[in-house]
């Protein structure tokens, strides 16, 4: 049983679910597969060019205040960026990569981390060259592969998927057919995809 | 310890809590006050003349999945409106007469099941009027009240507090100083409630 679990590098929430989804499904014996994909041109096309947290202060305070608590809920460790939302583009070509060769979660752990606990321009080439040199990759040759068209057009496809999945926001699961949106409803996403494997294996 | 609701008549999210929030504030010994207010002023206040979910298709297409989703783990009856949103300016008004007199709870889960399983038109004084009949209560004599000024001052005044309190939506709950938004937050809100009340008795 696999959840699709669809996220954006520069979404807040999304950091709470990158750092804790291996652990939540492999509890329940559910395998992940990481969707990295923009939410900007989504966004774009709603008519918004920027966060809607900047775009709706109110929605802003809150999620920031939200976070904190959930974090601490979490025992995660969190600091509030000097700049949000950071460009996640590179972060994001260079996941495509990873996800073909089997290193995604842990380059993306690191990406998160390095935005929203160490306050760090994940926009910056030199940045994410940093970062795969933590995680044991060589920098250069993954952000070489970072550039070529083909990861660039797996990116965009994968931009479009999510828009065709009908997804607005990040974090999102796909469990089977049906979407959950937000990390708050990552338990449930996992328990529907359980239940619904135990229809099928029944008579 | 007492919970504050914060919720809009017209709100599809406010429907679950308002159908199951007595019981669940009951089992962890909270209780609750409920505080209608109008989300159009501060939707206007956003730019948005009309639901997020209208404006944002995608965003409406998930809620009412998610909605009926929600309503049937909670074993609560459902049935999409034909029209989406009501106008809750009366009922909201006849909700701090309600407020007033005691009996805010129970019309408010009349009005709720009115709109949101019984597809009924809680926007027109006649429909309130059969509401307010079938709880026990002489219509008239209600809607006269809703009509006064000075509930409609209480109305907006309730309003700008919300807005004042940082709420962007509906639900809303304010457990002491602290904000949560959206059903799926409300066992959060009790247990910050209580644990902090914790904090307060221990020496």
């Amino acid at each position: 049983m696999e959840l699709e679990f669809w996220y954006e590098f520069a979404s807040t929430y999304s950091y709470l679910t990158v750092m804790r989804i291996e652990d939540v499904a492999a509890r329940e014996g559910i395998s992940v597969r990481w969707r990295p994909f923009l939410l900007g041109p989504i966004f774009a096309a709603q008519g918004w060019n920027d966060s809607p947290f900047n775009i709706y202060p109110a929605k802003g305070r809150y999620m920031w205040r939200d976070l904190e608590r959930r974090a601490n809920a979490y025992g995660l460790p969190f600091r509030r960026p000097t700049r949000f939302p950071r460009n996640g583009l590179l972060a994001a070509r260079t996941a495509v990569v990873a996800s073909d060769e089997g290193w995604c979660p842990s380059f993306t752990r690191a990406v998160f981390r390095a935005n929203f606990v160490e306050d760090r321009e994940i926009g910056d080439a030199a940045v994410v060259k940093e970062i795969l040199a933590e995680i044991g990759r060589v920098g250069d040759e993954a952000l070489a592969r970072a550039g070529a068209d083909d990861v660039k057009h797996a990116l965009r496809a994968q931009t479009e998927k999510a828009q065709a999945l009908g997804i607005f926001g990040a974090p999102s699961f796909l469990a089977g057919d049906e979407l959950f949106w937000g990390d708050d409803h990552l338990e449930e996403a996992i328990t529907w995809l359980r239940e619904r494997k135990g229809d099928r294996a029944s008579p």
